[in-house]
């Protein structure tokens, strides 16, 4: 997994129309590390409202880049992911956040990745949408779903934070992230000890890799783990071999 | 990772100041599909700041029980994990709260789990926290790791409920979630296969398998995955008595 750069996340939020929406996401994004905040034709500009949810982010609330179209917030961005609970012709793949927080980080190793988040009661209109590579979904509640924008905006930041182990705690209980180049050998390995048993054709690889990538990538893999997955496999070739 | 049943978790928040966050944490948790809110001395009674916050959750408002000491809050459950990021003497284990979130899960399997979240401005004290058994951290930026009180329980039961699997998507992306007993049983083959290769010793298994449950139940398996890891397994077996 990847770490992540704080400045390659950029959260845009398209026709707001609470100024204090947009104060309280300023904040929600300054917790998770996340100060790069764009709004497409908000409705009222940030005002006394804005500020005091901003609270102690009232920095990335003033910074905050206004523009009249979704193409301009979006300038420079490497992926643009849309969230947007709702299903629609001629679909992007639908994600979970989750699912999708690894290809994001993926994506902002290369360049700077836009979250973009809809009107606070229409969300993202299907141009809006269009102009995304993935959309995006945070799970809810299907008798009631409607996070308020600032806390989608919080749970977003707070997911990819995460997955990119943007900070340790304080007692330092997370162990060492494995770097990219780590889970790469690691993936190598497995894949030449499944050959080896038998258990993948070469010929005929299916869908196997991919869906043991898709899971090393949920768990978030740690540099220790990845040593004690290598040091099982080798013991397995070692006695296949013998 | 056993499914969650959402009766199981209950919020509590200990001295809340302003109604209005009790009303935007109520709307936070019946996204996530939660509903029991309980309100530790609560200084002013719900208003309509906090219906107006609650929008759809009303109902969750209305039903919210204020009680006067934290022990009453938490009666019935079997576990209270306090939220704070303040290391503590005398202290807790304390965990992030991805890390924490599969050892939440467990306990509300067994019965109610409580989340347990501070005042406002001075977060849980040391004898509100002295009634928890977890201490649980939002990991966030150390220069602003300030998360409005409805934010935090946001992002807490976002984390249960995909933790929990909770809610499929629109177009059921997701796979089946493993059972824990398909956990169980995947576990134990993968203790045996490592037996039999030499990696693991019977004799002093050290930390390898609380190690591997942990990475498993942070990846939250899918049946599939069980099948596909077992399978694979399986072959390394065959080969290594070949």
């Amino acid at each position: 997994m990847p770490s992540l750069a704080p400045d390659r996340i950029r959260v845009v939020l398209a026709r707001p129309s609470h100024p204090g929406n947009v104060g309280a996401a300023a904040r929600a994004m300054k917790t998770m590390g996340f100060s790069d905040l764009r709004l497409v034709a908000p409705r009222r500009a940030p005002d006394a409202e804005a500020r005091a949810l901003a609270a102690g982010a009232s920095d990335v609330l003033e910074r905050a880049r206004a523009c009249d179209r979704i193409e301009d917030a979006l300038a420079g961005t490497v992926l643009a992911a849309g969230f947007s609970a709702r299903a629609r012709d001629l679909s992007h793949p639908l994600r979970s956040l989750r699912d999708a927080a690894p290809a994001i980080l993926a994506a902002a190793a290369e360049g700077p990745v836009a979250l973009v988040f809809g009107n606070e009661t229409s969300g993202l209109s299907n141009e809006e949408m269009g102009h995304c590579r993935l959309q995006v979904s945070i799970p809810a509640n299907p008798e009631y779903g409607s996070l308020n924008l600032a806390a989608a905006v919080q749970v977003a930041c707070y997911e990819l934070a995460t997955a990119g182990r943007s900070f340790a705690l304080a007692d330092a209980a997370l162990g060492e992230p494995a770097t990219s180049e780590d889970v790469e050998a690691l993936v190598a390995h497995w894949r030449s000890a499944m050959e080896e048993s038998g258990y993948l054709d070469p010929a005929e690889p299916g869908r196997l890799m991919e869906r043991l990538r898709r899971l090393l990538a949920r768990a978030g893999l740690e540099r220790s783990e990845v040593k004690f997955l290598r040091g099982m496999l080798a013991a397995f070739e070692a006695r296949m071999r013998s």
